[in-house]
């Protein structure tokens, strides 16, 4: 089944989850359900029931062992139950310690349950920290590749290869004569026009040739391994079902193609596609424990956890990552993931570290050390900034979606083949000239970061030389070029990305967002800079910006720009500033960072109130129910539940006088996922309920009469008499004694509240102690649809 | 009113919330009660019941004034309802967007209410951090006046005292002649005997008048300001009510007092206090802001930044702070509230660096730099170290608490002040002889963290010179002499810290804790430094620690084991590494930090899973319940819900048929705080929930006849008739219609997870549609006491 997700652009051989399956997804006149809760019968309860049928003495129902097959499972692309599903942790962890007591086995058995989750988390560190370290080796090599090869052996990169070699002083670390451009090879010499041309050609065909790779894999093997996948991510973190999104050949296609997309030179970043990679890789981890495999809500605690890896591999900031992942991908967020989280991010960051992929021991991405401190008066440059972030952010989300819908609705989604290479050769034809562009997106902000020393030999620090010290400069030769060349790669880069983000290739956001402002921080930076040094006298720059100091600084401003943009496009905060701190260590430079992501945040907010991964996941319909954004409409309860007051009413089973056929005849005729119990018609008071799903298949097990009057199962009260027939002990089972309900008169933000807190996925609702209607999660999705006048049937999925 | 607290030791003079005032709490016969919600009734609802009634034409309810004056707000020692309180924030919110579209001054209205949140957060970071700065310096002053005096004037410490004078070295930075010692002033000499009795003498003089002071102030204007005021404050966050506690006199008394409680040599902290004095600032500033006055839940939201605030000017760490009230102190943490929170702690740490209290212009208290790397092997000790902290946090646990109980209990609780000048002056007496004892807490730690350079001329760095390099050297006479004053400094603060924590001053943890872990481990890591010089061929330090080499880092073993030790005591875990990371600004040795925490937690939680706040809570019969603790039990809802079996039935409204008199005769002969609305007595279908308080204010308000047959609101419902005659306004307005239910079924497990979640006071419950039963926080707490074997009347408090 192909992902029916932005990066598939059309839906050309989409298995659509309501095609044929017309349980998933049910709306016609009336409540659309998905399969609740049956386990939240407690087992005392359930024991009870056992004891009572006819067929032998009481049975114990094991919470450990599955009684009926497919019972209590999930269909794809339906949400789970939290409720339901931590309830049945619970009971499963309360048999455990329960059998501990027992013998030593079973205590032996309790507590390596109880290190299991820690076992994992060492795991999945271990597995993501190594598979990045591979990812960077492979990817540096490949994008080397590029450019030439290296004589005495292929496989050795650009660095590696002139390590090798004897020749090369410190100052010309990248030139040996091991290392032959693709130009020098066939020409025999690496200066002329026609070495140029040739340089040039291989650049372009090895980019065509990656991303042709990259995108046909991703076709034949694994369709869900494009994208970034981090708004995937977070709807399945939310409780959503998609079978395969975090599997095998999605991790093994993704590593390879995002190592493919990463070195043809597409502008897109290895960053957003490692979290889903480190997803993929806990997903599959998961599967060797009991406890996380045959439970949806704990696999999401490690989901969590392992979003926080990603981004701790992707950038050696493990607090980042975590509060990344608390921040901006988690649903469902207890302090025991948080603990494990930070554990496995640190475990993941040395792990990569003790690979040493960049070949300098760092742990970060991007070493940055300032050595002067920043002013005041300078805060007014970096709002400018955090102004200019939230701009660009507010209009990539407007363009970056606008082109995802001509992508989705015209004949352009047919041809996503033809789409990555168009704008792969694009790309290599424009990029190639500017050597802004030409390098990676990682080497282009390592380079806008960077502080000028004195001895540094790069254009970007192409100062006239006055005096022997760090001071104050002002600008050459080579830092006007240096400048032109920037500007048009700003541009470049802004559009380009527009289109690249959503393509058929594994492709992260961060990179390219944070190029964009760290391009535009570096020319707001060298400009203040020569304001500075001609205009000492000038008031702002009275008394700290003196003669011959050293007051400006330009990658700072690189930075701060950087996280700007970021923040534009994703709305991240705390977790972006605090990633951005263990890039420099010093608290020194919080401040700065912080008033432009803020800035960025409040303009971006002012155009659109979702964040680009938020844009992405409304795109696609999936039905998320965003925990940060308030409910802000009075509605009750009664205006948002089905039925309707046009509707016919509610379709409900009761307590007593229904028979087998008269069951089996309403399942048939109507296509609910799940029947509210009543004790009858006229009373419509409420007992339980019963998912359709659950009926199906007890019916199919047991071909037994079914004798419905025999629901009621609690004899203890003493309003109800106790059965005197043997009931059927799988019917029984299967209802929840214990459906949530809301009065009519609730207010919507309220129920919207309990929707989001319980992890619920309908709620029933009562009027003075009467069935009166029910609502579900895709209901309340449609009515905020509705409200901000968009199209409620965009809510595809259940 | 005094604090029932655990540091008022006894409960002389204490005006219990249950002495004179029935409807606080009551507990015959049936449910326990809070006052629960009223303004769920939202406005469009109450709207249509104001339109209804026959005095006037429809007249809008504003959500920004409120109607009776009164009403919706809560009784001293009481629990808040979330729900409610949010759900009043968002009408409010609702109102002033809508009110906004209609004029300018109202568009700014909504603005500047938008950004008072931020403003607030600024001013707390400002007052918080300026506050701190006052308390570093006065404790540093007066802590020296304890030694001696400035000649050249007495206000200044002895550090300042020896800045003046230009006859100092860098060497002998603390010696100068302007600064003398008591026993030099008096007896005209520094050495000799006489002189040495003098300065004890004085020593201890100054320490039973600083504790006197401390301990008088206390008990004379301000109980609350005892103690460190953390488990209290985790209770208010819960959403509990302690009137004052938050006040200006708890403010300022706290803020002298823990000058005077530091400076009295006893073995306590300020940092726990800080948190303590950070809420206060917030809570005050709240007043500002009808915003956050007006509103429980929003001016909660506050406090948990306050929190993050307390700990980030106590340890000079922004990111630390936060995530210790993520961790450790608060119940709702929206994200909105992260990032206030960091932005807020930014501007403490910076505020409390601008006024450079330490004078060395670091943010942090304890700045450590090491040199050395750790090895693996290492984790073995590392690990140890966690064992020793762990096994201490729960003795020292046990130990205390076992302390307070006998202060409560015997008549040790009438005389505070006599205990505290008698553990003061045991304190100064036992303290004065052993340099490391006589030094404050944070010295100490400091001085145990620090790494020993070759020019330290301090007793830890007495090694003997083998050549000049930082390798390890072996152990001289200074070194050993130093070893034993530490190993008699660890038992003294082991055993005194115990009686000290939870006497009536204002009184930390950390700083004691710390301690004791940076001395064991100090210790430890001497040992093996020594270990290692002396027998570099075994097998363990093969490869890694050649002699010459300088391979052990005591200083690094005193850092692990203070936070192994506060790991135990406090069991935070994520927030203390951080913390931790924050000081030493390195990731490289957050791994042995870790190991350490997670250790000690384990060995701890071993013995108990309380930290030394749940227990004081406990010990104090606080309403929390707990976020971080699974519910275990399988009982169900019926089993917990009141009235049980053997009671008399559930006391009811009916919708019809109840005159004014039989109301009135209801509510005077119970002490109930709220009453379910049903439909009639027969069928006890659920309507609603009143609370006394409201129904008492509204007949006190009223002077009306009230009819209660007009309770029944909604006539757009079929199944209803419309009320013919006009209803009384205020009884309508009160009647909360969308009360919370669960069904008799619920296992327990989830009901808790509901009130957790959404931070209920109460909850009916039904089955089959008819009311059974009401579940209140305080029946889960007693519940939970019950199945912990515990007296559930130990829960004091609604």
């Amino acid at each position: 089944m192909e992902n029916p997700g932005y990066c598939s652009g059309s839906f050309d051989g989409l298995h659509h989850p309501s095609d044929d399956d017309d349980d998933d997804m049910v709306d016609i006149a009336g409540a659309t359900l998905d399969f609740s809760s049956t386990d939240d019968v407690p087992p005392l309860n359930r024991d009870f029931a056992a004891g009572m049928n006819g067929n032998g003495p009481a049975k114990l129902v094991d919470p450990l062992e599955d009684p009926v097959p497919g019972l209590g499972t999930y269909e794809d692309f339906n949400t789970i139950d939290w409720v339901r599903e931590k309830s049945k942790d619970r009971d499963r962890h309360r048999e455990i310690t329960k059998k501990s007591r027992q013998s030593t086995v079973a205590l032996l058995h309790s507590v390596s349950d109880a290190f299991s989750g820690w076992l994992l988390m060492l795991l999945v560190g271990l597995m993501s920290g190594a598979l990045a370290g591979g990812i960077d080796i492979a990817a540096h090599w490949l994008t080397d590749m590029k450019d030439g090869v290296c004589l005495i052996g292929f496989w050795f990169n650009h660095e590696h290869c002139c390590w090798t070699s004897n020749e090369t002083t410190f100052q010309e670390r990248d030139r040996c004569p091991q290392w032959q451009s693709w130009g020098e090879l066939i020409t025999g010499t690496s200066e002329g026009a026609f070495a140029y041309i040739m340089n040039y050609l291989m650049y372009i065909f090895w980019a065509l040739l990656f991303s042709f790779l990259a995108v046909t894999l991703v076709r034949a093997f694994a369709p869900y391994a494009c994208g970034s996948g981090i708004p995937e991510i977070k709807t399945i973190l939310s409780g959503f079902i998609i079978r395969g999104y975090l599997g095998k050949w999605t991790l093994i296609i993704k590593t390879i193609t995002l190592v493919l997309a990463v070195s043809s030179g597409l502008s897109l970043g290895k960053e957003g596609p490692l979290v889903h990679v480190a997803c993929c890789c806990a997903n599959i981890l998961c599967h060797l424990f009991t406890k996380y495999r045959k439970n949806e809500a704990k696999r999401r605690e490690v989901l969590s956890a392992a979003a926080a890896v990603g981004v701790s591999v992707a950038f050696g900031a493990p607090i980042g990552g975590v509060l990344f992942s608390l921040e901006e991908v988690s649903y469902y967020f207890p302090l025991k993931t948080l603990w494990r989280s930070f554990f496995a991010a640190l475990v993941a960051a040395f792990t990569l570290r003790s690979i040493n992929p960049f070949g300098n021991s760092r742990l970060v991405l991007f070493y940055v050390e300032f050595h002067a401190p920043w002013h005041l008066v300078e805060l007014a440059p970096f709002v400018l900034l955090g102004i200019f972030g939230g701009l660009w952010g507010a209009l990539f989300i407007k363009a970056n979606i606008a082109w995802c819908r001509i992508r989705k609705s015209t004949r352009l989604g047919h041809y996503p083949v033809t789409e990555v290479l168009v704008v792969a050769a694009l790309t290599a034809l424009l990029a190639y000239p500017n050597s802004y562009t030409r390098m990676s997106g990682a080497e282009l902000i390592s380079e806008l970061f960077n502080d000028c020393s004195l001895l540094d030999s790069s254009q970007l620090c192409g100062y006239k030389q006055v005096s022997n010290s760090l001071a104050d400069r002002p600008a050459g030769e080579g830092l006007y070029t240096a400048l032109w060349q920037l500007a048009l790669a700003l541009i470049f880069k802004m559009m380009i990305t527009v289109i690249t983000f959503g393509m058929k290739v594994p492709s992260g956001l961060f990179i390219p967002s944070m190029a964009v402002g760290a391009i535009a921080g570096r020319l707001l930076g060298v400009g203040m800079e020569q304001l500075a040094y001609y205009n000492h006298d000038w008031l702002i720059f009275k008394g700290w910006c003196s003669p011959g100091a050293d007051c400006i600084t330009p990658g700072l401003y690189a930075m701060v720009g950087a996280a700007a943009c970021l923040g534009g496009v994703t709305r991240m905060t705390v977790s972006l500033v605090v990633i951005m701190f263990e890039l420099t260590g010093g608290l020194e430079y919080i401040v700065p960072l912080m008033a432009a992501t803020m800035t960025s945040k409040w303009v971006a907010d002012a155009f659109g109130r979702e964040g680009i991964y938020e844009a992405h996941i409304r795109l696609n319909g999936y039905p998320f129910l965003e925990p940060k954004e308030e409910f802000e409409h009075s509605s009750l309860a009664v205006d948002v539940m089905r039925p309707r007051r046009s509707d016919p009413a509610l379709a409900v089973l009761t307590q007593e006088g229904m028979t087998v056929g008269e069951v089996e005849t309403l399942v048939e005729s109507t296509h609910y996922s799940g029947f509210p119990v009543v004790v009858s018609q006229e009373s419509q008071r409420l007992v339980g309920f019963v998912l359709r799903r659950d009926l199906l298949i007890s019916i199919g097990q047991n071909h037994i009469l079914i004798c419905v009057s025999h629901f009621n199962v609690n004899p203890q009260l003493p309003s109800d008499n106790a059965p005197e027939a043997p009931p059927p002990l799988r019917l029984r089972g299967i209802m929840d004694l214990s459906p949530f309900t809301v009065t009519d008169h609730t207010p919507m933000d309220i129920t919207v509240d309990i929707f989001r807190k319980l992890g619920l996925r309908q709620c029933l609702v009562t009027h003075n102690g009467r069935l009166l209607g029910i609502i579900t999660k895709k209901d309340i999705l449609k009515h905020m649809a509705q409200i901000a006048n968009r199209d409620p049937d965009s809510i595809l999925f259940n």
